[in-house]
């Protein structure tokens, strides 16, 4: 052809090819030239790859039904070997991480078994997957009988939840979101612990004493807030959305109002399964994040439309395989989220005034 | 035919037949006979109605851009007009209200439009409607003036949300969501708080003053269940998922554990567009609930798959048309959302204590 | 505010109002004001409006159960009124058009039976809805005796289904698709018509006569693409995607092979609920369209991303109150669907070559 | 616990583990005990497994921009490798297929390009994808010279896609689908040709010869069934739904009719990205779809929720490393697809009659 390739046209698909014994990492590796969600799959590996090599503070939040769902030890993972700095969840996510950790199961089950069956013998369903209720009930006293050794004062969910897993570990020893979170030092926000069973389990220590369980879900925001302020860059990592998300977001907003130096997250990872037409948060677009000032308007960023149980182990194994070395580098924060306020390198950021 | 029709063959799908000049309320009576999710959304009105002519105390949820997106009025007909007792809403949708209440607007936009040119002009966008972050700065202000003339003591959710409406309403005169469940003594609750702009305005006010902007959401888990274990039976409609959806549901689990006679909400509609496949929450399914106790395993229910956008303005405008005698006759609860507690017909709800 | 409003914020959106009695024409036209997928659903009736007031020769593309699920007298009613001149159509759509014009009912069901249970009594069940297989099998032989009645030659699907609407009015008096385009002179196209119950019927014609049940769908291609060729203009309406959606566009694309006045579809509406991100052609959104010259790069479009069954009874209702006298005052193709050759305002169109 | 375990608690979730290297095999098999559609994308490995070690002749159906997006070669593999017996494709997939094996290329690009810019420099956008349209032009004219080659008579699309096969092996002695089924004897089916560019370039043979570009669609129809009837049992792996999904279903139907014997698939797996609750037939269910006998009542079948360009990956290299010796061992059925009638086992199958 003597006529020169359009400007648009420089980059060609490689369709993937099928070879026995490949890695995950050579999978993935293959499907950055592939299109639509396979692709933004694998380009969210490089995006990830690249947070670890810069200064940004990484925060991952997560909602659905992940931890039932068998994806809390990749969680924990990510946690432990400091892929991620700062977690923020639903309290579903942390109740489940509990249950296992305290050495119960989630079952295998189907979406078509009979709910009234199930009613009768007490077990919970999430879409195919089921739990004991009267386990489900021992969770909620354990939670309690904790609730009552705290003291009595608020405490953000943050310091909260640092204290739930010191105490799991030390009662279990088990491997877990919380329990890892506490030995990595890596905090955990938990806007919305007042929609789940930590909550619940909160509720009836109160219930046993007017003066327990007190969470200060204000105090939340103005940290998260001030950690984005004393950190030169951040980056967010969304697996399903929900009000994780849009925490990670706020605190990135919130900052800016305080400090001109903020300026929306760097990179932005979304792995999601909701469309932005709808309105919804979980759903909209990172394009749309950055007219609110959430994300940078360079920052590098993807999509990817899938459900979480089926990306994240490609995911996070071909992370593990070919990006291991960027962590030792890494210019981490250095936390301390033991006390009533948060360390970090050393300082203590407010829980009730923003500080540049 | 000689053979006998199959028992499942009893109830011909009828055809949608178009007239000129139908009526709203005409139109959903017509769909109750078509099939997928217009069937669905004609059957959620006829619930809607057994709910209004029942003895069910009947909370709203809504989560998504309802109120950025123009239906906010639609959720004061229902406050105002007691189609429903008891709202659980995000932030956002309180937020988004507010901004209106107080005279500003959010504006057509399109979801093309460059978000660089946007965040320029300080323009913030949700899918494809607009509104200006100066204006929402003022809003954030506004609040935590407001924050500052509350005492220095926890507030529920839903007693700040209460005195958050008083002041809007007695500042402004206008119609709203808060507004209107001021004036009509609907509670309103939001356990995600945390995750919003009001959160934001909150934080901002306890920015001024270190002892202000604390909120006992712990204490909104109990208040809400005490009132599911009075009321002779609760009923849920849901308007797209997300904390609203779990937190009614939730209400009923927890009453269940201090109460023999609670089995379940009676009654449920839910109007969503996530799907169960993937194993979160907003998605669900109503059977799914029925297994956790949350559904009553007789409870009336559908699900309509649909966007709220194009869903409610119909079945709003049908209840309105069709069902607006049975207001009157309703068995309803009476509320004094005023108060640190809760009244309800005359006693009040403890927010520290599950009672039966 | 004394600043100058941004010139993004111009029209603010304005929240529905709720009113007793409001026709389905006045919930539309207070839908365009607010946001999502309840304003395109407003917008895709003012565009229907433009696409008759101008001279645009309307196709619709028509997908998914909607003839089982109850929206075929909508379709006839469109065709009958001329709201529309051409259309395509799954086979599907046609043969469950057929049952009931036939006198045969489809059924109210549920997703939730048991289809061994269905099986057992030779129900077919769609989702949530239920037809006899007898019934069906029964409709087959009178397909593939039809089928024997004709000329022993290759039909275009244009063709075979004008004459098969003619026999089932002939035979039946009742309306629905078939019959209304039979007494309308609107052509229908069925490209797959391999793929459905009405491709099963032509078979077992030829398995009585080997020379019978010749369907010539590329002589379809031709048909149509000359059709664009030779009227001014013309405007796209898909219900549902599918392969109707293609055939649509492809017969532009080819049009403008042989003829460069055409350029691309001036009006195009999309009721769809798949999306575009996976990169299936059910979902595509209309600009990708217009890169390849489906569109015009000037065409008033818009996608709802909603069900039909939701959708369709609240438009077709709106455009019956509020559109109907643009009706009369049409720029409408006049048709001869009768013959082996199409018809159009007194010429016939080639099956065999393209013709500017 | 003294309780016997419940009767659904038998199988606990393992939460997938992360570890370096792991193979794709090794993370698949980890997902079998994982929730949600990571278990069901373990699950259709397992279920392949198995109809690859039955007597079933396998037919894969692909819709969507399979072929644009990078997959074509792991359909080539399926392919020669006899993974699959029998494919049923749009034309689109076969098209996209045919340029790149005629050495063209699809390109990088993405959804948010300027539609307007594309089109005036002739680039074709499939979402996130691009090509050029004057090359997919010379495709539609070297598939129209490829037409004239051919007898003046009636192929079925069987047919005619094995001789379109032979002459693209010939010319270009390239891999891809259509070289690799010619090379493999196995036949495919495109049902809906007339609505794709294969359709159209056939068109365009037409339109130099009114005589060529004949396709018999009908007796694909025929020819599939009786194929169906032949084989001792049948397995259906469909991806991304459309026309292919039904027409294998279809044949499935047809050839009941004709055979005591045949009782519907005997295995199914699904990877589609649409839903079940809007009616149509590329989200139906697989239960669903034994209530019409499509599939067997003890068929073992898994639907995947997910965008095939993550999925096939995963599940290919998964099959290639694990399920490899299998492949030898099949009972599958020996094809001679080079005739009008499609031999099998040394016999041929009619097009024009059923055959027991």
């Amino acid at each position: 052809m003597s006529r020169r390739r359009s400007r648009f046209l420089l980059k060609p698909v490689e369709p993937f090819t099928v070879e026995s014994g490949l890695s995950a990492d050579d999978v993935l590796s293959r499907m950055e030239r592939v299109s639509f969600q396979g692709r933004n799959l694998a380009t969210a590996r490089r995006i990830w790859e690249r947070m670890l090599a810069s200064d940004a503070t990484i925060f991952l939040g997560c909602a659905g039904a992940l931890s039932a769902g068998g994806m809390r030890l990749i969680l924990a993972h990510f946690i432990e070997q400091r892929y991620i700095d700062v977690l923020v969840s639903t309290g579903a996510n942390l109740y489940h991480d509990l249950h296992e950790t305290r050495g119960r199961r989630h079952f295998i089950g189907s979406p078509t078994l009979d709910d009234a069956a199930l009613a009768t013998e007490r077990i919970d369903r999430v879409y195919d997957t089921l739990a004991s209720e009267d386990e489900f009930c021992k969770n909620d006293e354990w939670i309690a009988a904790f609730v009552l050794k705290l003291e009595r004062r608020p405490y953000t969910s943050r310091e909260f939840l640092y204290k739930l897993g010191e105490h799991l570990w030390n009662e279990t020893g088990n491997v877990g979101i919380l329990t890892a979170a506490y030995r990595a030092n890596v905090p955990i926000f938990c806007p919305a612990i007042a929609d789940s069973s930590i909550g619940m389990g909160l509720s009836q220590g109160r219930h046993r004493d007017p003066q327990a369980g007190v969470i200060d879900v204000i105090g939340d925001i103005i940290e998260s807030a001030n950690l984005v302020i004393r950190r030169p860059s951040t980056a967010t990592i969304v697996l399903g959305g929900g009000t994780p998300k849009n925490f990670i977001n706020q605190a990135s907003v919130q900052a800016e109002f305080y400090s001109e130096k903020v300026a929306g997250h760097k990179f932005a990872i979304q792995i999601v399964t909701d469309v932005p037409h709808f309105g919804g948060a979980s759903g909209s677009s990172l394009e749309e994040a950055q007219s609110w000032g959430k994300l940078s308007l360079e920052a590098e960023r993807v999509t990817v439309q899938a459900d979480v149980s089926v990306a994240l182990p490609l995911l996070a194994t071909a992370l593990e395989t070919g990006a291991r070395d960027l962590l030792p580098k890494r210019k981490r924060p250095d936390f301390d989220p033991s006390g009533r306020l948060l360390g970090l390198n050393g300082q203590s950021l407010a829980d009730n005034r923003y500080e540049e």
